[in-house]
């Protein structure tokens, strides 16, 4: 049994959506047991009114809520009955191996860190996010977890992305790119010239070199390595220039009746390839580098991204992926930072 | 009149794209005098095919040629007799005031400071990037110059992409934010924690404080101020993306009988949409901070972008835009870095 503790009072349509999400996976992903963190009244009401195999899911009360407007570390220590520090305190005593939370990701990073904590040589567990390129998807990272990052840091994103690709979203031989600003062997800033040429020595993975922004869209590489400064400005370009594009097609298509017909013979079409670049599908973004795994999903989920995000922590789990992480680093002599 | 260097050996359809654009120019662009730099009896012979008013145009002999693949500091200091070496000089000495080229980045950004020489005060010209926006365009700069940046050069890109947008592009008290990972005060990396409260502090800039990538490409603010590695990465990040999303639903189009003909339909309304979306109307990228003009065009340029980069150079020669930028930098003790 794969067991996976979920925080079912993050998010925008919490908790409902996010029980939806949890009861939506029971079917597609077997062999999992659920553990539901939040006011059990509440949780126990919602639940009774669905029909699911009960043996598989379970509420662990916990009444208080961390909201996004808390300071992430003060929150953590202050709310001890909160679904956030009860669940991560699940993980820490291996009571469950992976943690699901829509909620603050402040939190969510800062609680992973403080009680399930890192793995022995990672300083600096990074966040990833799963984008959808035109050939598939990519894990970008560190795409917002540690800003003015050290070239050890990233050597270890890289290791770290690699396991992640090739175990969990099943790539031979996953490619490892690190952002830089072109793709000459003298480009880059301190970190990126300072990080070159030792990632270039790492023997476990299939390294690239120089990954240029405008590539990633096109799928340039399956392991996006780079600082989360510009790991985040990445990944904000890619959520705003897809949203003001296709909002811009579509008052252009709205903007007289005849593209109006047209609009509607396309949708078909395209909806179909949109479709791949719907983010959700690729259930959220997993931290990599603690003793258990930590997902954060994002907080407008309608549900559907739990269910994806619950299928991504068992393939996680049945990969052993933290200890192949773990043994990863120790294969390395890497300074803590 | 306003006398414009134009290199006419620079990109990949030149000298014949770039002698086009700039005698297109000459009709949209009244009241100026152009000097073309490239070999003479090639451009010429080119010159010879066309009519045109032949007073506002004269070629400058320049034999040589700087390539991409030269290291740009070399090739400055050993060209001579190249368009771009030549035309710097003509600069220099005053006897024209802005330059314009579709050649080598890195040649044109060494040569424009080694030649040209910087603004007593400003010690990294930065690229500016003029990006289109769902609101209508907004100036990106540090686009590519200067990597590691120090507070001190954000301020001063702040100062001059206000002025470039007050002055050249017409705008009234244009906003500058600066480029952060979230709108939180305590959000951001080392750069941008230095620098937001001596920014806050100018007092001849409308700051609005932090510029979250996602809010980019909706037009969140005019000028955006980032790091050379951040601010590149932006700009490819929304050439990828674009680039992307439209081939995929060219593709989506294309892949069925009904929507190839609702592809149809929507054409007309699309380009009008999609035209202000064309970044070559813009007209290049300007160095800002060197005692002159020099605009960088894109490399693949058909040579419109040369004529927009004509209007652009004059209406900054006429807004005395070189003295207005020497004079906010004076006016503040910054520090030389």
């Amino acid at each position: 049994m794969y067991r996976i503790a979920v925080d079912c009072m993050g998010g925008d349509h919490a908790p409902e959506a996010i029980i939806n999400g949890a009861i939506a996976s029971l079917d597609s992903t077997p062999d999992t047991k659920l553990f539901l963190f939040g006011p059990a009244a509440t949780l126990e009401n919602l639940l009774s009114q669905k029909t699911y195999d009960k043996s598989r899911v379970e509420v662990i009360d916990a009444p208080e809520v961390i909201s996004l407007h808390e300071a992430p570390v003060l929150a953590i220590r202050r709310k001890k009955d909160s679904s956030i520090v009860k669940a991560l305190h699940f993980i820490k005593d291996k009571q469950a191996d992976a943690f699901i939370s829509a909620g603050s990701s402040g939190a969510v990073l800062a609680g992973g860190q403080l009680i399930v904590g890192r793995i022995p040589g990672i300083p600096r567990p990074p966040f990833g996010a799963l984008i959808p390129t035109a050939k598939g998807v990519s894990l970008l990272l560190d795409s917002g977890a540690n800003v003015d990052a050290k070239p050890e840091w990233l050597l270890q994103y890289a290791k770290m992305g690699s396991i992640y690709m090739k175990e969990v979203v099943g790539l031979e031989n996953p490619s490892v790119g690190l952002v830089n600003v072109g793709a000459e062997e003298e480009k880059g800033n301190a970190l990126v010239k300072e990080t070159m040429p030792l990632m270039k020595e790492l023997k476990d993975i299939n390294f690239i070199g120089s990954c240029e922004a405008r590539d990633i869209a096109g799928g340039a590489c399956d392991v996006i390595v780079c600082d989360a400064f510009v790991g985040n400005c990445i990944l904000k370009m890619y959520e705003g220039v897809g949203h003001m594009l296709l909002s811009q097609i579509k008052s252009a298509i709205k903007s007289s009746p005849v593209s109006l017909i047209g609009g509607a013979l396309i949708k078909g079409s395209l909806k179909e390839t949109m479709k791949k670049f719907d983010a959700k599908q690729y259930g959220g973004a997993p931290i990599l580098g603690l003793n258990g795994l930590v997902v954060k999903v994002h907080g407008n989920t309608d549900g559907r991204e739990v269910t994806h995000a619950i299928r991504q922590c068992a393939d996680f789990i049945r990969a052993d992926a933290v200890r192949k992480i773990a043994a990863s680093i120790a294969a390395e002599t890497t300074p803590e930072a």
